[in-house]
């Protein structure tokens, strides 16, 4: 309501509706880049063999694998970006924002303050204390002729803010979305953790009151969810968007009691096999999503977009074994910019345009998705309140041999995210370029410099031997950042400004 | 406060204070009989070399172990006896209560009605619908010149009733305890999960906001606040009654990250790793009381009474492993009547009444605290409300080898727990006099003996070969039911009430 208020009068219209596909975001909160059977390493790995998920490997079959497809560290900042293709240096949504507004889910850190960054989050309307003001992707696909559902995990926005429900940002139909970031409970006996008649519950889902007191999981309740949804619009033959958010595999990591039995039974620690339950329930809902577009007959008219939020988490004692080893080969996990946090599965079917089994090796990054769904969409001339910075991967999709080397990316992350030490999980921003990246440890003033087409596990860092490559990196870099006018860490001890990458030497 | 205005003008004092000893009743959740490197059966067990619980071994090597103790097979219906004295299938308090005010925690079941049990617990107060009204243990103590704590977990009774606050009975010092049975997280880190500036929730840790983003878990912080609390009394030189009811080993099974490596070193699973650091920093809670008593120079003056409320949940996936394992050689575990559901690891250390390193065989049960502790205290003659159940266990402090073969025992548990079946988790009662136990699973109409001295693991149903004893113990059954007027349940197709043990053939 908010949303159109807002943006009405904005646009110029005209589409075709026939040549309008449907697109669905599916979504998936936590996921890293080996947690699934389908391999986007040039290996086929150990974890590879541990996941199942089938449909997912159909989904690779049918249509094209990014094996370079990123998103930021945590997850909020992923989620504003797709919805605004905007880059998080730019909209300032730098952290995973709290549920409560005004409360910034920084942890304090002894060595720098945090920036001011906008811990409400994102906000379909202007003038919200803390939020990045823009207009939101489902708004204009709806006012271009789509019909626009949000099952799931939605997080853009703290309570009380315009941000914080999904039909503010252009939706439609809103199932189960809030200002929450993980749900305290995916089973159904809990009623997903809310009280019949006591307190409410800080994490409870919303809206599912249906299956409160069944043995249905949360991945399950969100999909026949919006599936029911989907009825409206393909009874109607109105192109849709279904922007598809899994809250799995984000902890708690109650067990999927449909997948657990074959993991115990093959040995994992009970912990692990909890987590490769979740996977196979969320990939199940995929499996779901793309049955029911096979049985309603508009698979062939319908673009489906897998992408996960941010690196898989690989603390302990959240996860079973030894802390960040989760996402081998990649370095890190959730939280980090090295690429165990921000490097994601990402695949996408579109009959007649992506070809079968098409695998791409160019990089992209979640606010790609915005100009690209538009461009998908045929939406053109829209105004638009935010400066993209996302560039449509459409090129990508017609011919997965597409090379763009000149490509930057940024990942901006001036924050504290826990009160552990980790591996670049505080305080760390960085820059691909090519086969480069560049990561600033705001905290040591340190630079480190890796070759991921010979190093993809972030093990040499040549900062020492290619000081030239550092420096015309940092150059870029900083000129980026400062375009942006990205925010920046001050000391503790003196209030002065951290230096930019470009004046580290 | 209520509690006062209750019972003023009930008892008669006149305690000599000087012989009033120091009472800690330390009291775990959810703790099975095997939960401990302390060897409870006959022999040493995979679990007592699994556990490490250094001063419960220290309490057992300076006190008394008791191999027969028993508890309720859920939480509250143990914590109301235990305060009042009475029976569960008197107090009718048979299940455990929901935080919020008439809300019946019982699963409906297909064959059998509910009982309409005392779903708000226990109350201080009279007129107070669904609760149990009776004269608690702290405010007799407290009358007699007891300085009375209570810290941790109170669970007697539900938010908006007079028994939710641990003040209304007596207790002159509440720490953490209100309606909730178990935490949301025990992490400071987490705030115990209380919201900053946000909305509650729903099982968050009360008063502990000292603690809030440090990294003190749940079970620490509850003891030292404890003992903060302690000093006064011992500054005054008056006699105390310390409560110190652990959260702990309650799930979630958040990582008490004191003790973990040692276990997940051992190759324990993820989850069973939780669970032994969760009891290995329960242990710590002890032996920090134990050596404050040292400090003190007032150990030899205190009592310390160490229990379980119920038998150690072994539900999968809240555990790891196999279900129904975790208390080998008992059957069963929390929720059922069978052995590994109520046997608990008690130990008393009393210097220069109860002899170190003494084991008693003589089976007790929780009400027995009641009846016990007033005797220690030295309290007579004082007025209370309810009937007494319990019997006094002194002489056996004073003599391990007191024996009382003609001692019946009774667990009453007309309800259903969890939507899942277990063994003898739903609809079932239970009955021990001297090495028989008899079995009543309401919703088979069915009896099960069991020899306990020759039978531990209750394998061997010997109805059928018995049948003579189990008639005679279906008759003393059925009589102490019905003098307490026992609540029982009826069936669903006809509203007939299910037979008395007594009328089963």
């Amino acid at each position: 309501m908010l949303a159109i208020l807002l943006i009405s009068g904005f646009f110029s219209f005209g589409q075709n509706k026939k040549t309008q596909p449907n697109i669905i975001v599916f979504l998936v909160d936590d996921m890293g880049w080996q947690d699934t059977s389908v391999p986007f390493w040039t290996k086929v790995t150990d974890f590879n063999k541990r996941y199942h998920t089938p449909n997912m490997e159909r989904l690779a079959r049918e249509g094209m694998k990014f094996t370079n497809a990123y998103a930021m560290p945590v997850c909020t900042p992923s989620r504003v970006s797709l919805m605004t293709g905007v880059n998080a240096a730019h909209h300032r949504v730098t952290h995973w924002t709290s549920p409560d507004k005004d409360k910034n889910t920084d942890f304090a850190d002894s060595t720098l303050n945090s920036v001011d960054w906008n811990i409400n989050g994102f906000s379909p309307v202007a003038g919200i204390p803390h939020t990045f003001y823009g207009t939101p992707l489902p708004a204009i696909l709806n006012q271009a002729g789509y019909y626009t559902i949000h099952s799931g995990k939605a997080h853009f926005g703290s309570a009380g803010t315009p941000g914080s429900d999904p039909k503010n940002l252009g939706f439609q139909v809103n199932i189960a979305g809030n200002e929450i970031g993980h749900p305290a409970s995916y089973l159904g006996e809990k009623n997903y953790d809310n009280a019949k008649n006591g307190k409410p519950s800080r994490n409870a889902v919303p809206g599912l009151e249906a299956y409160h007191g069944t043995d249905v999981f949360l991945s399950d309740a969100i999909t026949t969810e919006a599936l029911k949804a989907l009825e409206k619009p393909v009874n109607d033959k109105k192109p849709f968007f279904l922007y598809l958010a899994q809250y799995a595999v984000h902890v708690p990591l109650d067990a999927d009691k449909r997948f657990m039995s074959k993991y115990l039974k093959a040995g994992l620690d009970s912990t692990e096999a909890k987590y490769a339950a979740l996977i196979e329930g969320m990939d199940k809902s995929l499996g779901d999503v793309l049955n029911f577009l096979d049985d309603r007959k508009i698979a062939d008219n319908t673009v489906i977009l897998f992408m996960s939020d941010n690196g898989g988490l690989s603390l302990t004692p959240q996860r079973g074994g030894n802390a960040w080893t989760h996402n081998l080969p990649l370095k890190g996990g959730k939280g980090s910019v090295y690429e165990g946090g921000i490097r994601e599965p990402m695949l996408i079917r579109w009959p007649g345009v992506v070809k079968p089994k098409s695998v791409a090796d160019q990089y992209v990054i979640v606010e790609d998705f915005f100009p690209t769904i538009l461009e998908i969409a045929g939406v053109k001339n829209q105004k638009i309140i935010q400066q993209i910075d996302g560039k449509s991967f459409l090129p990508i999709l017609k011919n997965p041999s597409f090379k763009d080397e000149n490509r930057e990316l940024v990942w901006h992350h001036p924050n504290r995210w826990i009160p552990a030490e980790g591996p670049k999980i505080h305080f760390s921003s960085a820059f691909r370029k090519g086969d480069w990246k560049l990561i600033y440890d705001y905290r040591k003033g340190k630079l480190e410099l890796y070759n991921l087409k010979n190093d993809i596990g972030e093990q040499n860092d040549l900062a020492l031997t290619n000081p030239q490559k550092v420096k015309e990196l940092a150059l870029l870099f900083t000129k980026q950042l400062k375009k942006w006018d990205a925010q920046w860490p001050t000391y503790k001890q003196n209030r002065k400004v951290v230096p930019w990458p470009d004046e580290v030497n």
